[in-house]
């Protein structure tokens, strides 16, 4: 690809080095890890700072230069991979990694948008404090693409998702202005709440350069369970009665398929089966507590224990020690990778109310093993949240193109479904480019005007992440 | 004043009888209960369902009528009032008073915004749920109302903001049209979050005609204690030992002067004071638990313990029994009301980060002790979540009117004090016109202009709510 015209200022405003404009350079952002998507960009640019960005953007308004902001790379939707037109500039936040304040007497971090959500974690432990998102690619998402895409995980139940763990942030509108929203107050009700139209704004309306975000009580004490049984309602039983009983201590509560722990135990290093004998369906239970007083132990004995006499436990491991805890959470987050092993996956990240989880799974997968015989149902994921990653891995020796060209027939046989349930079609990943037209068959008229309407009073020019959500 | 020539209009759509136009009838709708503002308006509508408020709301665009909702008219910045130029149809949502479905199992409720706070609660607690919102003008104000105003109350500590109680709106738009975001999904990432704008938008944005909230275990274990310390930075301290041991069970830390105390136990019925002696401040700390399994009352005795043996607590009563707990609650509740009783009450709702509360008081009762010598200061409220009602009262035997002439430049004393420590000049109460000059003054023109753009991207003929928070 020519060089752009436009590189050299770039070069000017935030270093040659960070403007990359050859193929090496450029194939990291350009690709990501399910291979849905391959972009073209004229470059990257790789701004410091927050004058940088603000700096950059501005520049590109002038001159009508379309913007993908990118984080970690991480997005499972294509809302960060510059489109095959080639017209767009890639914007990585990865060198904005600075860590700017640390509260921990008001349980509250400061940090720049492109500090990977493992470092927020580590720092806030550094301090005695918990961040709890947490999620498969936390190693290398990057915590701004977390609340661009309000990013779920593992700890919504007790925490809520991403948006709930954000107090405030700083942006850089697509005009370049900045806009400082940096706040660290439990509450403030001084006009319209803007932060909320970035957090899980996909990167259409500014770019997050920082953010506030609330910490917790670092559990001193962790309990977990592996649970064999025979079907989600059992499941969803259990739900209920460790919810009564636990309340806010109960901060995990994953459901897993038996084919899904048998794709982990076949492929991915390190797993074993918690359990002895096999069982149709498995939940992950975790209970933890920020103070030493509460009993723990006690508390998920007393919930299993209930669960067994009712008969909708068919056996249960508990983990004897933190390293114990850690074997149980790597099968669960090892659970969306192993799937490509077994060849063609295809997938829906839907939520349905948490009562209706099991009404719905017995539909969907009925209805998929119908489209599809032979196919291998792995639905897994956040029961507690009504939150299911509904994948689908193809038959056994089947054609993988063969079988991933029904994608969008099983999207809409499983979307159909959804609805039915009033549903989401995207519980946690976003719409990008992946559901863009998905989403003008499950939204009124009425909400995708407002959302335009936004959109325009935000980015005039579309000129933002321009063809995601909208 | 002469009927307007609409009325016969609104008549047709709503019924006769729900065309209020005579001073009598319009009376309790024009007047709040501080008499800060007393409003003119043609007439007021008191729709009966989602239907009606949209016809009213299109015929009202289509012939350029301003319109101000109000819910159960116990706002503070005089939102809900019209404005004295008699432009400005109110519209009641007193009769959108349906329930329209309760999910135990879901933990979710679903009600029309004219349903009463308390009933709200009742409703949870029928089916062994909690609705945690909680405020003393709860008898009184109607759900819709707290959702646009983003009701705090006592409860936040433990349950958020009014904002995060809230799992999907239903509005009428400033056209007519209605937006249906009715949904109960834990988790749903399909486009920007329109409800956000929604909640704390004042009626600026749209009218909410109902709305599915979030429930909670029931608390079967509640446990208060009412303390006595020397001051703030004591009571600092004993929030963070609370904090680190009790975590997600305490769920409530309210702060008092003791001249709140006096005053309570001067004009409120039935209050006593908990304490023998006197003691320069007080709180009230709550502690409950879904659970019976938890041992609340050791953990409320171990945290006084350590508070006792750290020197912070001077004397502490237990509620032996529920009737105990509504006693201490009692005089929190009461601590507004009872300062009309003593004459001009100048006041200020103002949030600062928690750990900045003990010295945001010193340095703010110094202040005003100086502006205004013999006043009285009776700041209270949600230490744990940062937020303070500074309100003074007038020196005894004052002279009231000139003493409530001195409002304004109070407040910029005040609120100066409060930009020093990156506060929030309303942290609960929301801007309406009371303080909608002053947010010019804390708000920078990006902010200020990202609000009027979305303002106008929703209302473009300025019809509702006009003068509102911008």
């Amino acid at each position: 690809m020519e060089p752009s015209p436009h590189a050299e200022r770039f070069a000017e405003m935030i270093g040659a080095a960070n403007v990359l404009t050859t193929a090496d350079d450029q194939a990291p952002f350009l690709t990501e890890w399910r291979d849905l998507y391959k972009g073209v960009t004229p470059m990257v640019l790789r701004p410091g700072s927050t004058d940088e960005v603000s700096a950059v953007m501005r520049y590109a308004y002038e001159n009508d230069l379309k913007v993908v902001p990118q984080g970690g790379n991480t997005g499972l939707v294509g809302g960060q991979i510059p489109q095959e037109s080639g017209e767009e500039i890639v914007l990585s936040l990865t060198r904005m990694n600075k860590v700017r304040a640390v509260d921990p007497d008001g349980f509250t971090l400061t940090v720049e948008s492109g500090v990977i959500l493992e470092t927020v974690q580590n720092e806030a432990e550094k301090v005695d404090r918990l961040f709890p998102l947490s999620l498969g690619a936390q190693g290398s998402c990057q915590i701004g693409g977390n609340i661009s895409t309000n990013a779920g995980g593992t700890a919504v139940l007790a925490y809520g998702n991403t948006r709930d763990l954000v107090l405030g942030l700083e942006v850089v509108l697509p005009t370049g202005e900045i806009w400082n929203g940096l706040r660290t107050l439990r509450k403030d009700n001084t006009g319209y709440d803007l932060k909320q139209l970035f957090i899980g704004g996909e990167g259409t309306l500014g770019i997050i350069t920082a953010a506030s975000l609330k910490l917790f009580p670092k559990p001193k004490k962790l309990e977990a369970s592996f649970i064999g049984l025979a079907n989600p309602h059992a499941a969803l039983k259990v739900f209920s009665m460790a919810k009564a009983q636990a309340g806010p201590l109960l901060t995990g509560f994953e459901i897993m398929p038996r084919v899904g722990v048998q794709f982990c135990l076949d492929h991915l290093d390190g797993a074993r089966d918690p359990l002895e004998g096999e069982h149709a369906w498995y939940v992950l239970m975790e209970l933890s507590s920020g103070s030493e007083v509460f009993p723990v132990r006690d508390l998920m004995e007393g919930i299993l224990g209930e669960a067994f006499e009712a008969e909708l436990v068919e056996d249960a491991a508990f983990a004897q020690n933190l390293s114990q805890v850690q074997d149980f959470w790597h099968i669960r987050h090892g659970m969306s990778e192993v799937q490509k092993a077994e060849g063609g996956s295809i997938k829906h990240d839907v939520s349905v109310p948490v009562a209706s989880i099991p009404a719905f799974l017995d539909e969907a997968i009925a209805a998929v093993e119908a489209f599809v015989p032979g196919c291998r149902p792995v639905p897994f994921g956040h029961l507690g949240d009504g939150n299911i990653h509904f994948n689908v891995s193809q038959p056994v020796g089947a054609d993988k193109e063969a079988y991933l060209a029904k994608w969008d027939e099983m999207n809409a046989i499983v979307h159909g479904i959804v609805a039915d349930f009033s549903g989401s079609i995207s519980a946690e990943h976003g719409i990008g480019r992946l559901k863009k037209d998905l989403l003008r068959d499950v939204k009124s008229e009425i909400e995708l005007d407002l959302m335009r309407r936004i959109k325009s009073a935000f980015d005039p020019k579309n000129l933002m992440n321009p063809g995601r959500i909208l």
